[in-house]
Parts: structure tokens; C-alpha cells; sequence
């Protein structure tokens, strides 16, 4: 992955498009493919009401983990957005670490199926919050390349690049405590990750001072 | 989600366009998973024509729920783009309510497959039809949003976006009309959908006077 | 799907942009769902190399019905491409031919997975052909609204446009081939689309003199 | 695949952003499809932790191969996003080429598959670094089209080209020595591919001399 890119030979922005596009791609199969781990549950006759709703019922743990996941990959894709919205200039180091985070979200979908499947024991819900951990990991890392030069906008302003990566550093933390309360508390383990606006505010105030 | 973006730092439409561009895959990809729920029959020596024909017939069902499902979900794409053909500035709240509408579309695979295993039966045809009265507000909420300010553009007549918000209506009426019809005839849900164009065409006639 | 759009509400090919983007994610994405139909093939102990090829090769018949698919669903994106290329106008009658084609390429897996499972056989390989021969119908009716007023390009030439639909009769024409040859010949129906080039041939010798 | 498209008739680059768009979109199906082949593992009561640390340790080969495709599929995908960046110019040879890469890369699912379920055996291993010098051979292909007249742009250096060439030649050499090493230790073969990089510096200074 050298520099080895003749940034004279294209307009702006194409291959960072490119990468973009790829990326989007990537999300919207990976938040897609979700559903198909969720199968159709066998009902036996008599087909009554009672029959059907007692075979739904159990799909109701694995409809939560298809909803949790989806809003925290759109999360991921919206927070990507948000820092690829201040990119202006290509650069071929972004290759290796967006292909590191999307390959973590391709993988979401195993996960979610395995701690949906086995929801509310240990190994499967640390797992989960675990691997959403090493994605909040990557994340940053991207992040910090899209939002830092060569990379940023000459125009996008310092406070507005602070923001963007303070909401990946409380996403971190925030899939931490998913972590942590899965070792003790499996059960609640994806409730935590409601605390990630909660940091996001926390973060905010800390750093206000400075602005 | 905060207002944090600033609208200058990038040229109209960039944002908005990855936000159609992900909803355009994730509407692709829900569309084209739908097949993935029929399987290849099983047929048993001696492999004459009529047991290919027998072994296809049971599947004729699943292929009528493939298409409705194809064109409801083709038809919501079709909805959005209309909705965000409209819209020329980005706002970060758009993100949100798109998000609730995209995970209730790529959800339709399940609810498809379920209603068509156990076609005809009142609890998967009513959560069909339930599920897409979901996406139909949803998709109401994405609407107003596409075709109100700040996200619509200045040149666009408020007589267009009226008329786009009602075929966001008539949606919503014409599965409401399919749930409840699941409800007393199930076989006639599906069916019920076709009502619609007639709902479309009410509320145009209803709100002409006004204009 | 009434024509109530402002064609001066938005720039050039927008919407069409969009549709036609939407088009090629359904391609993409039914095409490469064609490998998950092919299965790992289960090898007991030994594990000798013979054991292994011997549980390849009748995978053999399911990778050449992938190819072959491959091949038709790509040829059918190279025609689509061509097709609207030379439009440059928006219009909202182009939604409903265009979700139809793409219903029929979304199916297109189980039919690959149907007619290679049991390879040979009349009424797979059949209803195989059957459905190109729908898809090549739905094809030639996209295409020539995409090349005709008010969709296409001014500046696009009468005879551009001439072939590029002579290419869908063609198709439709080899794809009949191999419809009749699979009721006969069923193992040669594959093979029959071969002649799609000869009738293109055919078709440019005989519309010349007009010219 | 004739020449019949009048380049006259549209901006430079549309034609190649929809052929450059559908091979992303394949790319981002085929790699993000790759984990559907790693199944949730069953686990039987009780459900101790060791249980399930049991029940995950297998899996750790089918994760290794995962990220092994996954990075070279996007090794692959990071080439074609090198060499196109260099072409500014449409030909209609460019799709044939790029389809033949394209299937090629659609069906790593299955080889990826194929090898991690028999992992260390010779002929899934050799045939897995079979297909992926298929991909590198249709990547030279498509990648020596790209950065050629008439597609490339005039004002990109020969010197550039030349280098993305170099990197699809090492690529070719890599996964040669990956096949050669399937034959003789197995085990070794997924880690010949690091030895792309060395291919590539070998390549540069035997090079160099020219320039």
C-alpha cells in the first residue's frame, strides 16, 4: 500500500468515492444478511392461532438481537458517514484499516446469530460485545485517518473533526460496559449499550473547557 | 444525533446522496434475498415430467409471495425515491427514521417466507400484513421528512410533495385494509393490497377541492 | 405510477441515476448469490486425495450451471447498460418494466439451483430456459423505452439504438432455442444459448439494406 | 461485444462508473457473503462457559480462513480500485474481461468453504490457491485493459501504470507459490501469500534499472 498515487491524475474525491461506495455496500449486506439467520419456525397441525404464536414466541430474543445489531451497524455506518462527509483527498493508508472494520462488521452477522441462539449465557453475549468492541476499535482508527490530513478537508473545522471522534471514543466505552456487564450480567449486557449517548454527553462536557 | 454538521463544509447533496445510496442497497439486497427462502424440491427416482410437476406445484404459492413481496418492497423503493427526489439538503435526522424504515424492509424476507410456508393461515398472514403496515408508516415518517424543510428543495412545488405524501397515505390505508381482511378471510390478504391505487385514487379526488 | 414528476425539479439523469443504480445492485447481488446454491460436498475418512476429487466431480454440473448463469445475468447487465446509456430522461413508466425484469434476474438462483440439481432433465432445464426467455421479454421492453422519446438522449443515433435492441431480439430468440431444445435434447439446452451471437449475426445481415 | 457505442453520446466516465460500481457492489456481495458459511455451533446443556470455549475452538480455522478471503478479496478489490482509477475512458471490451474476474471472485464463498471444512488437506487447499491464480490471471487481464489505450487517461504516467501492473504480476506469483505449496505441506499454504509483498519489492528493484 504505498503512495504511489498520482493525486494530479483525478478530480477530487473519485477514489475516495470508490472507497465510500464500497464500504456502503459492505454495511448494507452485512446489516441485510441479518435476517437470514432467523428461520421459520416449524408449526405442526392443528393450525390454530395458539399453535402459530406459541412457535412465534421464541423468536422474540432473536428479533431483539436482529433490531440491537442493526441499529448499532447503522450506528457504525452513520458515524463512517459522518467522518467520510469530511474527507476530501485520497489517500491509500485508508485502504487497510477500513478493510480491518469491514471485515468486522461482515462478521456481525455470526455473532449475532450465536449470542441470539444461546442469549442471556456468558461466552456468547461477551463475544458479542467483545467483537462490537474490536469494530468501535477500528472505527476510531478510520475515523481518526478520514478526519486528520491529508485526508480532511481544508474547510472542515477543528471542533467539528473533535466531535466526530469523540462519538467513536463513546462507542467504545460504551461497548466496554456491554463487555464488562456480559462477564457478570449476561442478560443485560445489550441493554448497556444504551449507555454510549450517555458518554457521548459525559465526553462532551469534559471536553467543552478546552473549546 | 446532533445538528453538529455543517451544512458548508461540503456541496448539496453529497450526505444525502450516500443516505439514498445505502437505502438503495439495503432495499436491493432485502428484494433479491427473497428468493434464497425457496428451496430446490426434492423429486425421487424415476424422474419422469409429471413428478418435476408435482414436486413444483406446492411451490407455486411461495413463487406469488416472492412476487407480491418483489413488487411491495419495489414499490416502497419506489416511494422513497420519489420522497428523496425531493430533497436537495441533508439533515442528520433523516438518518434515524430511515434506519427504523430500512430494518423493517429488510426484515420482509421472514415475514414472506413464514406467510407463504403457512399460507392462508390467520396469524402469518395478519403479522405479514401487520409488518407492512409498519413499513408504511415508516415509510410516511421518511416522507415527511424527504419533503418538508430543511430537507426539501426550494424549487419543488408544495402541490408535488403533497401528492407524494398521499401515496404514502393510501399505502398505509391499503395494508391496513390487508391486516384487517387477514383477520376474518386470510386467504384474501395478499389480494387486498391490490386496494392501493383505489385508496390513491380516493384521496386525490377528496383533496382536489382545496387545491 | 402516474407521470405527476416536475422534470424541472432536479438536474439531468438523477433519477434516473437512481434507478439504474438500484438495477445494478439487484444484478450484483443475484448473481453472486448463485454460489451459496452450491454446497461443500461431505468427504468421510480417509481423507485420500481420490476421496476428495471423487467428491468434486458432481459439482462439476453445478459450476457450470453457475458460469452459464453468470455469464446470461451479466450478459443481461451488459445489455441494460447499453440500453441506458443512451437515456438521459427521467420517466416514471419506466419503474414498473424495470422491477418486472428484475424480479425475473432475482429468481434466476433457484432456477440455476433447480435445473443443475437435476441436470438433464426436461422439465428443469425447461422451465430453466422458460425463465431466461421471460427475463429476454421483460429485457426488450426496458430496453426499448430506455432507447425511445421521451427517455432517450437527443443526441443518440437512430441506428445506435437499433442494434442495441436488434441484441434483445437476439437474446430472446436464442433463449427460445434453448427453450425447444429442452423439451427434445434437455443436456443440449445449455449449449443452445451459444447461438444467441449467431442470430445477432443474422439479425444485422437481414435489418442492413434498410439502413 | 462490438464497438458500436458512440463515444460522442455521453460525459467521459459514465459508462465506466456503472461497469466500475457493478463490480464493487459484486466485490462487497462476495466478501461479505463469506461468513454465512460459518454456522452457529450447537451446544448442549449444560451450559457451562467451557461448554461453549469447547464448542467455539473449531471454528477458529473457519474464522482464519474467513479473514484470509476476506483480505484478499479485498486485496483484489484495492487493484481493480488502483487500475481504474487510472482509466478515464470507455471500451466495450472491458466487459467481458471483467466478468470472467468477477465470477471468479463470486465464487471464493464456496473454495473458502471448501478449504476451511477440510483444513491441511492437499486438494482443497491446492484448490483453493488454484482459483484465487484464476483471480490474480483475470486481474492482470482486466488490470493491463484499465491502464492501456484507448481506456486509460492521457495524463497518467506510464511510469504509474507500469507499477500497478508490477503489484497484479506479484499477486500471480504469490498464489503460484501458494498452489505449489498446497502440493507439498498443506498447512503452509494460506501463509505462502505473504509472500506477496516480497514478490512485489523483488519485481521493483529488477525493475528499477529501466526507469
Amino acid at each position: 500500500m504505498q503512495t504511489t498515487h498520482p493525486p494530479e491524475s483525478h478530480g477530487p474525491g473519485h477514489a475516495l468515492e470508490r472507497l465510500i461506495f464500497f464500504s456502503d455496500a459492505v454495511f448494507a449486506i452485512a446489516i441485510t444478511l441479518l435476517i437470514i439467520e432467523i428461520h421459520v419456525p416449524e408449526v405442526h397441525p392443528p393450525f390454530t392461532d395458539a399453535a402459530f404464536l406459541r412457535a412465534l414466541a421464541p423468536l422474540s430474543v432473536e428479533f431483539l438481537s436482529f433490531f440491537v445489531s442493526f441499529f448499532v451497524i447503522g450506528a457504525f455506518w452513520a458515524g463512517h458517514h459522518r467522518a467520510f462527509d469530511c474527507a476530501r483527498h485520497w489517500s491509500p493508508k485508508l485502504v487497510l484499516p477500513n478493510l480491518c472494520m469491514l471485515s468486522a462488521v461482515a462478521a456481525m452477522p455470526f455473532f449475532t446469530a450465536f449470542s441470539s441462539e444461546y442469549y442471556g449465557h456468558r461466552v456468547p453475549s461477551a463475544l458479542y460485545a467483545f467483537w462490537m468492541m474490536l469494530i468501535a476499535l477500528a472505527n476510531i482508527w478510520v475515523q481518526r485517518l478520514a478526519t486528520s490530513p491529508p485526508v480532511v478537508g481544508e474547510q472542515v473545522s477543528e471542533a467539528h473533526c473533535r466531535v466526530i471522534r469523540q462519538r467513536g471514543v463513546a462507542t467504545l466505552l460504551g461497548t466496554t460496559c456491554a463487555f464488562a456487564m456480559a462477564l457478570v450480567l449476561p442478560f443485560a449486557s445489550q441493554m448497556t449499550l444504551a449507555t454510549i449517548p450517555l458518554w457521548r454527553m459525559l465526553l462532551q462536557r469534559v471536553s467543552r473547557p478546552r473549546g
